[in-house]
């Protein structure tokens, strides 16, 4: 079987996407035959098992699939970020307990039945919601994705970090989020004439605080209570934020308890000293919202090793802020011809979409990428393009391309290409 | 506000589907106006919060969300079930540590270096994959539910038994499922002619071990080996498991170590004296394998208490194993007269969806239900079409309307009507 051919889609053995999805794709060389070993009963076979549990837990075997980087700022302990490992993820959820974190002053212990939400500024009645209000109106769920604008700025170094694909591109995460349309509480407080954005204010100690055009809010905002399927976790807003899907992550403020309706944005400092977007001549960039179109691959991805030569799936994640993936191409010769991925079944607006090539790897050197293009047409940019014009050390919203370099030992490193 | 009145689309206060998806369908009542509360900083402001770390859990305050009815035979501690707290959860994703479980001699401690999967019988090459051979092949991911056949049997009992949702109909859960379409590795071994049926077996104590048509394994038949992005967890299977959409999950074989294609069912004992449907004559029906057309209520269900009288927002999950849930419908007068819910965005196949109705309660007694419809056109059933032609304690299957009797009190009990 390992001398089986198999039709060539782009250059350096990556095979045409309707085989990927027919049998044969992989090669027999990782086959082993059946031998008496699949008869003889292991020694977990010999004993009963374990019991249930109220609230299960992952296997002993998995304890490296845990969040990584962590790194808060000095003297602190919950100021910065924690990546979601997404070298050992598949699908498009991600666990709970490994959505990223970014804080700006760690968690608040938040006692929900004292919490508050309340919604005021230029309304016709000042609100105030507690969470036995909020379950009575009517809640949506959606899946979509969670994107920091400061994801992947490692990238922006002037030489590769020889880091993992989490580690680099971790702080994007998806979840099934549920929650009260905001256009509903705001329908139900008055907008008053000339409202033409919100200011909201989270309940940590720093008060995060982000403007958001009203637009948005009345398009698609949700004042979030669950988080694939359980109450959000403290790490992500207990017992409530705001979601703006597609958007910055940070403008989804954790801890939400504060709406002020406004004619104007806020100006607060998280939008202004940070959050924005500096170019080479000085000046920046405010509001910029819609996280760009993106994808990584995330195996094989830098600190895995290879196998023997043969065949191999190509796997990674690719999001837009601005709707739907139509197409993600994967290239195994460093960008020169690019084929077809495969998109796993659901491809959800605003939300990560799985793709998968078969890749026939000869066992020589080799520089993987993927690059998407969502349903609006956007293509995502080379790191050349999307550094063109940026100040140093200007690294929100990078979306580059980024390139995996296999080598003939079955190494893979972060390369520029 | 709390005098406005709605468009009513069923009896006893079921509001109009589209009025539901706008402002103001929840009654002012429940609003509290803003106060001075919304500008003091509670104490959780005034502090740093807390630290990252490198796997998330639940805040304290929702440790009530568990799994529930832990049952076991007498004993033992891991021959039994536990059940997914449906009433504490909403959308359609169940969180992995809330899957309910269903185990016949607990849960192996699997090495996952050392199992393997064997694939024998009537093939042409047997075949044996470790976890390495499994990654290198072409997988899918899709969200679909996983209902246990024994699920909602307390529903025959010739009294209403005074659970919870969860307690009663909490041996469903949806999850991302991920890994390798079977028919790709049976192509690979090479179907023998006349092959039409596998059975799958188990590396728990007991060999757990069920009979699949061939044409279900062709069709979309998984080995899964991730759940909701991670690997799957132990009490689910880990390292690998069988996964057949929309089927009784029994047949579904956890921790799967052989696969036997054969040309008619082994009849084991799994199959036999468990899983078969008796009639009221005597005759067993074997392989009922999907799962029929279903929906339940889980709030305002069993043990909630109301607020004051005005709009609440219904809410519940239904689901098919014969594809997509078209329609769901409530009624808030015992059946008499029905509206149509609103469904969540993504109504995804053989999975859960989730459903909402706005209902403006008076304060007085009333019978709350929901009957769902799927894209075949199957409508559930009631629980009398249910029994019809039933043996004594034939629990299996149970797929009939669920009611729940809201009292002036604001007590919620469970009825049959």
């Amino acid at each position: 079987m390992s001398e089986e051919r198999f039709d060539v889609a782009a250059g350096n053995g990556l095979l045409d996407r309707r085989l990927f999805l027919k049998a044969g794709a992989a090669g027999g060389a990782m086959l082993l035959t059946a031998t008496a070993a699949g008869v003889e009963r292991e020694q977990w076979m010999k004993v009963p098992g374990g019991p249930m549990s109220d609230n299960g837990a992952p296997s002993a075997h998995e304890s490296h699939v845990k969040r990584i980087a962590i790194a808060s700022q000095p003297g602190t302990t919950g100021t910065g970020v924690s990546r979601t490992p997404l070298e050992y993820l598949d699908g498009v959820i991600t666990p709970s307990r490994l959505h990223f974190e970014r804080h700006h002053s760690g968690i608040p212990d938040i006692n929900p039945q004292q919490h508050r939400l309340v919604i005021h500024g230029m309304v016709d009645r000042a609100l105030s919601f507690n969470l036995d209000a909020l379950a009575r109106y009517p809640m949506v769920s959606r899946i979509q994705f969670l994107e920091c604008s400061g994801n992947s700025g490692a990238s922006i170094a002037p030489e590769p970090v020889q880091q993992s694909c989490g580690t680099i591109h971790g702080l994007v995460a998806a979840s099934e989020w549920g929650g009260v349309p905001l256009s509903v509480l705001l329908d139900e407080a008055g907008l008053k004439h000339g409202a033409k954005w919100i200011v909201a204010d989270g309940a940590d100690s720093v008060v995060m605080s982000r403007s958001v055009p009203l637009d948005k809010i009345m398009d698609d905002a949700i004042v979030a209570l669950y988080q694939n399927g359980e109450r959000l976790r403290p790490a992500n807003g207990y017992p409530m934020r705001l979601f703006l899907p597609g958007w910055e992550g940070n403008a989804s403020v954790k801890w939400l308890r504060t709406i002020k309706i406004m004619d104007r944005p806020a100006m607060s400092k998280d939008e202004t000293s940070k959050y924005s977007d500096l170019n080479d001549e000085g000046i920046a960039t405010l509001f910029t919202f819609p996280m760009g179109v993106k994808s990584v691959i995330t195996s094989p991805s830098h600190g895995m090793t290879m196998g023997p030569a043969g065949t191999y799936q190509v796997s990674g994640i690719a999001w837009s802020g601005s709707g739907k993936i139509r197409r993600v191409e994967v290239s195994a010769d460093g960008g020169q011809s690019w084929a077809d991925a495969a998109l796993d079944e659901h491809v959800l607006s605003k939300c990560l979409t799985r793709f998968r090539s078969a890749w026939q790897w000869d066992g020589g050197p080799a520089v993987i990428m993927s690059r998407a293009t969502d349903e609006t047409g956007s293509v995502q940019p080379t790191r050349v393009q999307v550094l063109e014009g940026r100040a140093n050390g200007a690294f929100y919203h990078y979306n580059g391309i980024q390139a995996w370099a296999v080598s003939e030992n079955g190494g893979v490193n972060n390369v520029y290409a």
